[in-house]
């Protein structure tokens, strides 16, 4: 291992998901057990301008691994996007003899951390922290796994009442460029119909689907929509629309929103969170910079941020056809 | 007990509410330990026009105690406000050789009950099932425990991204003349702010309390919102007034929604269905009508089903002191 | 309200219940609130004794009132009850300016703080934190509430495999005096049969009534038993006296065990919590001691200590009444 | 597609798992989207014996998704172990005009198929519905994810009292011969050590361990036992030999049980169900036989029935590195 890097420094930035708390706490203890210090930083890249840091021991992330949200706080910062901004925290990180940096959040982490590399070399390594599993070199990013259950579990509950007045309900749930969240939670909620951005079913075909539905015997209905979803309509446009052209229905709507974003973190996020701070960690140590780490079948491997950030990920094409015959 | 009811009735009709299906449960097994039949009733009172009657026995309400919503479907209808439409009703009891109704319900509900007895002197009895606790004559209704814990659980997770994020949320929960979930949840979660139908704060308290609160170290809040409270404004509206007027703060929208309908229910409200359907039933044996059972004090009681409809429940006044105080 | 009191202490102790967190929050925002100080001793009547103190305010119980367990941990004092071990104590307290204690736990707790009071005239207030729900004076015990749905939903899980699988359980829940949790968790979880210490059903006609139940269809069984049951016999005998006397069923056993002191509070264990440390401080302020502080009749009220401990809390012959309707 | 299969059968068998309904769910209603009959047959091959069938459609298998245990029932079958037993067996299958059987279940199971298969040359296609994930050709066995969840959550409820009493804990989770569950709950549940049958500790260093532990200032543990491992003591035993040999430690223990089986499956668990279900009826359409389907790098793979039965599951060293330096 290298021998250069003594102190590491962890933070959270860009929307916040379960697990980002499991992941700070594992990348101290990563750095505990290699004897090597570290720091946590407030508030993302605000608080690496600002200098806010604080010394992290393995004792001081006790009791955090199954909190939602993070102690570190995130926030977006745009005095991190100028030059000036980086060189501040250039100053402010050597200054505090910091030698390397875990950013823990999604794309626009990730970039924020490969332009600062590029300018002083200064050694960064991701961790992939985002409810939307958006992002290329990892099967499952950090909260994603317990977003669908916070999902599932909320469209159980609705469909408990949809069941008892024979309603149709549209549940919004977030992923706004990609579908993950609303294919998923919508096959694992027994949705009768999914609207994702990758696929474009046309309200129409929407409107003869549940139709058929109807008169199939079905009384009532889940439609989950992703944020973003193709058709380009919010919920709220879904349902008047269904209401004029498809009066046998009473509709509702439903926005999950931000409660998507919180809540402990499943076990599955908890053991990646632990396996996603020690990979990061031992890679820095090993002199490794601008990578992030990502779980490719169940094992932990590094993939270049670059390729990261630009790479698309795709959904999953056999999940769009078990859901149609899931909805026979 | 009355030798005459021989066979009862059970529907469920309004807004559904969890514990229902444990109300209907315990109902149906209370008269199979007096030997008598029951009937199950689909869709309220349009089940009652149309005839569409299910026989039930201790058997067939196995593994419901848990579920949400109601199997017995729920329907408003429009039919049973009318003459025609209860006389049809009537007939179809008759023929079914049905003696008595348990209805389980709300406020219109019992109205329907009522008038529907005031014409053929047929034997009702209500069950008070909504979530909203808004009912006269029982300290808690059916699913209102249940509704309490699925709203705090949701604001839990919100405050979770809240709180990373230093963000201000307003949460609308259920409550469009009452704010008993408003109060209790919001208490329960911990809220800076609580907006209720039965006090009206005015906009510009707000707006003060929430400057005060950020003065006073607090980086983000939550402020639970009742449907239906004073100030008159939506929850989307209070986030533009917001905007406009407290630019330090970054203000965000969550609507819990109909998941406050559904889940399974809590121990509290599976024990008071159980308790509620052996009082009903045996009311109905005792020969009383026209009575609605609850909780008083943690006894069954039985009031007037006109007493239960006129009245209007009351905030617990000693609650909104609370409240104000753990905010400090 | 009295002017002599400028300083309260909390503490918890006995057995650890949820909602204690919550208490502990109210009585520091409640003392915020009236501009006194407060101050935490952690482990009990222990850190008394150390005088193992630390200063709170309204910022510093910030995101606990959903914690399970007990920040300021709990623990038993053998030196308490010793004169020399509450002599040091009370020097302690009075060192540090301290004018009054809040104790936060059950009839040992309330024992110990009485004594203490007799001795040096101490002003203490009791808040009764103790999931069995056996103390006089107030309808529910703090945490109480919580145990009854980690019980429940346990025993829910445990009902999917015994009803698989065609087996009967014997599910042992806490409650060794009492069987408040066995009763009101029985009942919800729609368990056949329910053994508690305040009823002797006898081994024998549990057995009869299992082979009722068997021949009458049920082919699979829950059968809930409090720890200290009047039949005498651990879950594993009666296991054992089942599998000799009724070879026809499959029978398991599951304790339940610690995780019943566990988790996040309900809504209603959060509230009374925020409720009690409030009617606790002012009660203080107000220049009472020597009470504890309840719920009786959804009113907050005072109890003498002296008879909290002394009162034996009594089993809802109505419920009992309702379970074996239930289970017909 | 084949022509020749026009009814297949389903049934679950062996220790029933989360996931098992959503999976009878997939089996039917891939069955209705290739227009061929489905038939259920109850408590797994005893049933088959019996002749104890039932015809399913997609409609009836509506709302069972999110339902914990099999609604079909399993059981083990000696009779199915003889050639008298699977020859009646098989003439049921055969009057009731039934081509293939999807068996969902574990080793056992797979292995009565085979036999079954090779004596008849009945098309069988296996479901590896266990909670142990012992099972080779899938990364994931049906219910693992749920009870992974199921256990992590337990957990933390015993950590919450463990905490507050400054307790040690042995607590023991499900996984006779494989230490899947233990590894990743205990790490999930952040447990300080972890016993599995893979790695023999060693009670010795396992005290060391925990001396190591309460000097560097933890004052609570939490260690997590599978139910087979390797220092070969139950976890009463360990308790007693810990209370011998570290006095300074109170020990308490908990079994987590059967409750690990049962509850509503996950997303993942539910997802995985359905997709298990279409390959699985596809697979036998097209022609094949005696095969598992299995998710491996999350694509749905065959893996000869023979090979899954022999085959070992192996634990991830990583995994168990990870578990050593979350600990530090």
């Amino acid at each position: 291992m290298s021998q250069k890097i003594k102190k590491i420094a962890v933070l959270t930035s860009g929307g916040d998901s379960p697990g980002m708390n499991a992941a700070i706490r594992s990348v101290v203890r990563t750095c505990a057990y290699h004897k090597i210090s570290s720091v946590g930083v407030y508030r993302g890249y605000e608080g690496l301008i600002d200098g806010d840091f604080v010394e992290l021991d393995a004792r001081s992330v006790r009791g955090i691994i199954n909190k939602g949200g993070t102690f570190l706080k995130s926030a977006r910062s745009k005095r991190f996007m100028t030059k000036e901004g980086r060189k501040i925290a250039f100053d402010k990180l050597t200054k505090a003899g910091i030698d390397a940096i875990v950013l823990i959040g999604g794309d626009g982490t990730f970039t924020g951390g490969l332009v600062f590399n590029t300018e002083y070399g200064f050694p960064v390594m991701g961790i992939p922290g985002t409810i939307d599993n958006d992002i290329i070199g990892t099967d499952r990013t950090l909260g994603y796994d317990t977003a669908l259950n916070t999902a599932v579990e909320a469209i159980d509950k609705i469909r408990d009442t949809a069941h008892s007045h024979d309603r149709l309900f549209f549940v919004e749930v977030m992923g706004r460029d990609v579908g993950h969240i609303a294919l998923n939670a919508g096959i694992g909620a027994g949705a009768e119909e999914i609207l994702i951005p990758e696929e474009d079913m046309g309200i129409d075909r929407l409107v003869e689907s549940l139709e058929r539905s109807k008169k199939s015997g079905k009384s009532s209905s889940i439609v989950v929509v992703a944020e973003g979803d193709k058709i380009g309509k919010s919920v709220f446009e879904l349902k008047d629309y269904v209401d004029q052209n498809l009066e046998e229905y009473d509709v509702r709507v439903s926005v999950l929103g931000h409660m998507q974003r919180g809540g402990s973190p499943t076990c599955f996020d908890r053991v990646l969170a632990s396996r996603m701070g020690v990979k990061a960690v031992e890679s820095l140590l090993e002199g490794k910079s601008n990578y992030m780490v990502g779980t490719i079948h169940d094992k932990m491997e590094l993939t270049p941020l670059e390729r990261a950030i630009k790479g698309e990920s795709k959904i999953n094409k056999e999940l769009i056809r078990v859901s149609d015959i899931m909805t026979t």
